[in-house]
C-alpha cells in the first residue's frame, strides 16, 4: 500500500488527482500507476487503469494470481477492469471519500481488504475540498 | 454503426483485434476508437475505451446525452466505463461471438440496442478463428 500511496503523491505533485495503484504478482510490483486525468487529459487513466496499463499485456494466469492495491475504492470502470481480468484480491486504502463498486466486486467473488488508511483519506479530503469540480469530472458527476 | 465498423476494419488492417467504437453527442462523432492491444501493447485500450479516451475530458452532461456505438457487446471494463460516465444508450453491433455485461447495464438503466449485424459478426468470427489466443488474452481468459 505504501507504493500505491507514493504513486498518489506523485500524481499530486504533478498537479493531478492523488490516487495511486500498484499491481503485485508473486511478491513483485509488475505495474505502478496514478490518475492522469489532468496530466494527460485522459478520461480513462484512473490510478488502477494506469497500473494495469503499465503492467503491459499479461496472460490470464498472472492476473488471477495478482493483487491490486489502490488508495481509493475502485469506481465502476476500474471494478470492471478487475472483473475482466479476473483479479481476485483488491486492497483498498479507503472508501470513505468515495465508495466504488465494492458490492458488485464482492458479489462476483473478489476479496476486498479495506484498510481505512488515514493518509489515503487525508490526500483525498484535501484534494476534494480544493478542487471539487475536477473530482466530480473524474467520477462522472 | 458504420463508423464503428470502419474503426474495426482499421484495427484489423493494423494487425489488431477488429473491434471499433464511436461516441456520438448531439448528432456528431466526438470520439472514435478501436482495440489497440496489439498496436500499443495495451491492456486497457479496448475499442470503447479508445473512443472514450479520444473524446477527451468531457463534462458529465455530455456523457449523459451521448450514445456509444460498439461493434461488439461491451466487456466488464467497458461496461464499467459506461456506468462511470452515465452513458444512457449503447448500440451494439453483435453479441453472438462474445456476450459482455449487458445484463448489468440493463439493470442499471442503460438502454441497449443490439443490431445483430452480420458484418460485425463476420469480422469477429474470422478473427477468433485465426487468432484464438490473442482473443482470449483480450477478454482475460
Amino acid at each position: 500500500m505504501q507504493a500505491a500511496i507514493d504513486e498518489a503523491r506523485k500524481g499530486l505533485e504533478e498537479g493531478g488527482i492523488p490516487i495511486g495503484s500498484v499491481l503485485v504478482h508473486a511478491g513483485k510490483i509488475i505495474g505502478r500507476g496514478h490518475n492522469r486525468r489532468v496530466q494527460q487529459g485522459s478520461a480513462i487513466l484512473h490510478g488502477e487503469m494506469d497500473a494495469l496499463e503499465n503492467a503491459g499485456r499479461q496472460p490470464a494466469s498472472v492476473y488471477r494470481d495478482a493483487t491490486l492495491y489502490t488508495t481509493l475504492s475502485p469506481c465502476a470502470m476500474c471494478s470492471g477492469a478487475i472483473l475482466l481480468y479476473g483479479i481476485k484480491t483488491v486492497v483498498i486504502g479507503e472508501n470513505e471519500t468515495f465508495l466504488g463498486e465494492e458490492q458488485l466486486l464482492r458479489t462476483r467473488g473478489v476479496t476486498l481488504d479495506v484498510r481505512h488508511d488515514q493518509t489515503c483519506r487525508q490526500l483525498m479530503d484535501a484534494f476534494i475540498s480544493s478542487k471539487p469540480e475536477l473530482w466530480n469530472e473524474d467520477i462522472g458527476r
